[in-house]
């Protein structure tokens, strides 16, 4: 089974220090859907591992949607009646409602007003707001100091750029020894919001460089897109391949200290659904099941009904759910390294059974094959066989093609590493062959 | 969605006395499965709502059984040996039992007795008592009174007739835009028993009123008739045509204070089966789902394996299941008209889903259409969309021709009424089209 | 129904009594899985029922395994320096490892401990030790004895026999009106332990007597063999017939104080796992259901995929978990009268049930034919009809040719038996008829 290093909460823990390091690289950059956010951030996953970077034209039709043009900020500012400025985008990123018009102007305060936006119940936290379908401009700040605002005119200044361009995503494929595809999905378009999606940016990277080392069996894509439009983007120029996806995982909101948090595909019994819940129940940690809904992040697209991808999503707290959510104090303070090394030992470990997960064909099916003269069974008889002559009397009586290594573990309550240890084990005595053709799996 | 103006309780509780006044005057008749006593009640409910009435002669076969001959009666009545009317069938029309043969005689107590009926275990109440099937005589009286009756001479007084004639059923038709049907039968062969059989009857009337203002989706055709025969009668009918029923419901024993009680099909997941089970399980009132079983009433010849209608039954308490059952004390007493109201509500809720319950297909199904363009999303992101455009989410992603709206409302938790108000906005928009032929069904 | 003498638990116990005899004459045999001691068991089974016995040759091929060599004993013994005999075959059949070779030498202990086999934790009681699939020897004793043994030279003498003969098996058909077959299957091979194998032999044995004394549907193949080894020859001899197998039931291990416990068959959801659950819910006694698991007796080789038998598995207290099971504690002190006469009554429930578990074609299926008019309804209307005409409504309602009359006992929440007795009087009035073909099955 492939990423064995990362199946020990040890090994992840170093791995989540080095998602700390990017994170906070990461964390001031001015994301968006389009602009040079998004590319100051590829470069420096790309630091990381080899990205194919795909830049969309602005204009480009997508389904019923066309790519948006492209936003870039240089400055943007609002200055106070005595000249100070009460509002600036170099103090964090949130402050600029993502997507403004570019304006110049001075303001009564009360035409300023409609353009601030400001969340009441959490007076210090700055929201984030994003505009980007319809032309507007706004500034996000603490209520606090909101409400501090006198009477007077203000001058204001966005200095961005609303026009054509492209939309930027990157790819990372690890060849593996079949077509079919592992689709990995992480969005890239959030400003300073550590958690969503600073997190899942982090781990997917480290994902996929622990996977450049391995061989395996699904060829892995790990896309690096903006939320919603981007996934549309991917879809429309893969529309003719998608049939490749056998499994699919959307990831972001990591670092939190939530219960980690699965959410079903569409189709609530694919594959992944399966090894994802196999995975949570005996990960030895906090987890949940969640049904799918159509409302959250890119499985939105990917499980839309003409697509219908199996394709589920990992989270720590869903979007929405913590209090946090979409507000500067979504930053470092709520996300934990243990809880980080968790998540990635989680994704490893779906991974690791995915990829592990064939279906077998008995090569001896009628009686029992005798094991005894193959070296895999004790000789002496009337005691009790131990976990690993179980696991193949298991894999045996079940390799009619039809019940994969996790139906065995499943329906034996042998673990899943017992399991696939039995069919390696009988397989090198050609008392098994996989179901599939040999040209598309290679022996793990 | 059609029947909205029964969705209050407040507006079922003026039906509720409606049907009250049509009990009232339904109560004295002396009902059997033929006879007169069906014609009146046939009258009375003809007041209300056009009826169709069928005459079906005595003697016509109907699968393994025939129309039996008809009954009518004058007067019937015991004098004891002191010439005073110890039983009467003016006071009360269960004193005799059904379809007495008749007779002029007088006879000893001891010969008289074995045609006397009553319940020791509630001495008060006079017994309800048929012998449709075998020519026979007998009076039904209190325990009590049964008790008092001394030796001697009675004078027995049977002025009835069993003679070729006709059984007697009406329908009552309101056409949908569809020629598939929703049937709903009542039956009206019960004399002067109020839960059962007026409150059926009464209710029914009032249901059908309604939606004869309205203007459906499905034909609905309901059949007032004897109970068992006259099912059998109806089905003999019109067994070419039943296979235009897609969803059906016998009606009565609605009046109690037990709880809203849905009996399932035979087929135990049919659309109104789980139509039912979502209508009372969010009807805020006590209820209860229980299994088909081949006792009962007209589901019995309507759920036969021969015909496996998808047809369900409502009651409150089910027949059998409250001591007053075919007794004199199943009158005004045990009804209740806040409990009518309730029942009336519930049936329409039931209506009202099934003629709304389509299954579409979404015209944009490769990713989300864009719902902002069209008017129907907020254009400022970052905040949570309200219940309307997460319904619009679902209807969009479930919409592949298999769910109907009730399946989205399950999966998605929201109201019904919510899906369906999504599933208006999007056909108006364009982006949904019914899974089924545009000339059977009409936007609701 | 057939059996219906062992319906009752005190008829149930007299054969229990007739089971506790032929265990104390098979108690001492020293049987291994060949040899004079399996045909010996034969011979005391012969008594009581028609066995046709089969010898197959050592070397035959069987599938992946070969028929092994003969192995027979005469005596086996071990002396101490001070020739007293501290181990003798004569005492207990446990005290030689089955299928050890001859030997005839004097050894230091040192030498001769690897030969010995005792229980550590329970040092009062002999192991059971086999070897037979590798050439060796030893015996077995209890813990006690062993570290009595002082340093010395031991005498040893295993005079025994390991050579080209035969594998004996032996079985009793009982001929039905059908030629599809009910398999029960006991292991003959375990030498002096009591549950575990001669309860199973005992009532194996028992429950053929009376089913010869019967006219069952089915026909009843009774095999008793060795275990592992005899199911493989049975059923490389057998393969060709082997769709024949309607039912299966391995037996064994049926006397202790343990509720009695269904193995299901690998199907899970066969006749007989559904048979089999209902008569353990409805037997009144302590009893569990446990799913298809590849480790057990017989049902490995039944079950494996290959031939994926419908066959379950009745025990008490399963292999492996109780504490003396494959030691001298598995003796008449664990088996109870009582329980192995509960056993049996629930073997014999399993097969009725089986055996009259038709599906049936409702040959007047639209709406209820008139029963009253056959004799089978009360004429007088009002009352609550009875269990019986219930059973008659259940059985027409559901006989559309899917239904078994479990299902419908299921489903009505009737007895089997009740419904069982309506179906016989909606045949003998020619309302139903069986769903299969007539020349396959009798009328119970």
């Amino acid at each position: 089974m492939i990423l064995q290093e990362l199946q020990s909460l040890e090994a992840c823990r170093a791995q989540a220090d080095a998602a700390w390091q990017l994170m906070e690289r990461l964390y001031p950059i001015c994301r968006s859907i389009t602009g040079e956010g998004v590319r100051k951030t590829l470069d420096a996953v790309g630091e990381l591992i080899p990205l194919q970077r795909t830049e969309v034209p602005s204009g480009t039709p997508v389904f019923d949607w066309e790519v948006p043009k492209e936003w870039n900020v240089r400055e943007a500012w609002v200055e106070d009646p005595n000249g100070r400025r009460v509002v600036d985008l170099q103090n964090h990123s949130l402050h600029l409602m993502s997507y403004s018009t570019p304006i110049r102007a001075t303001l009564p305060l009360a035409e300023l007003r409609p353009h601030l936006h400001s969340l009441p119940q959490n007076p210090t936290w700055i929201p984030y707001r994003t505009s980007y379908y319809k032309e507007d401009w706004g500034f996000c700040l603490a209520h606090d100091e909101l409400q501090k605002l006198q009477d007077g005119n203000y001058r204001v200044c966005i200095d961005s750029t609303l026009q054509p361009g492209h939309l930027t995503y990157a790819e990372c494929v690890v060849p593996g020894s079949s077509e079919q595809e592992f689709l990995i999905f992480t969005h890239v378009c959030h400003p300073s919001l550590c958690n969503d999606n600073l997190t899942g940016i982090a781990l997917t990277t480290l994902l996929a460089r622990h996977l450049l080392q391995s061989k395996p069996r699904f060829t892995y894509r790990f896309v690096f897109a903006p939320g919603t439009i981007g996934s549309i983007v991917w879809l429309a120029r893969n529309e003719a391949h998608v049939d490749r996806v056998r499994h699919g995982l959307v990831l972001g909101l990591l670092g939190d200290r939530g219960p980690i948090t699965y959410k079903r595909s569409r189709r609530g019994q694919a594959d992944i659904d399966r090894i994802a819940a196999y995975a949570l129940k005996s990960g030895g940690h906090a987890s949940r099941l969640i049904d799918f809904s159509p409302y959250g992040y890119d499985e939105r697209q990917l499980c839309s009904p003409g697509f219908n991808l199996p394709v589920g999503r990992l989270t720590r707290t869903p979007n929405n759910e913590y209090p946090q959510y979409h507000s500067s104090a979504d930053d470092f303070s709520i996300v934990d390294r243990d809880c980080l090394a968790e998540s990635l030992r989680t994704c490893a470990n779906i991974v690791s059974i995915a990829d592990r997960n064939d279906r077998y064909i008995n090569l001896s099916p009628k009686c029992e094959p005798r094991l005894g003269k193959r070296g895999l069974y004790r000789l002496t008889g009337g005691a009790h066989p131990g976990e690993f002559e179980h696991a193949l009397l298991w894999v045996l009586n079940q390799s009619d093609g039809s019940a994969s290594l996790l139906d065995v573990a499943e329906r034996s309550g042998l673990s899943f590493a017992a399991v696939a240890a039995a069919a390696d084990a009988l397989q090198n005595v050609a008392l098994l062959r996989p179901a599939e053709p040999a040209q598309s799996w290679s022996t793990a």
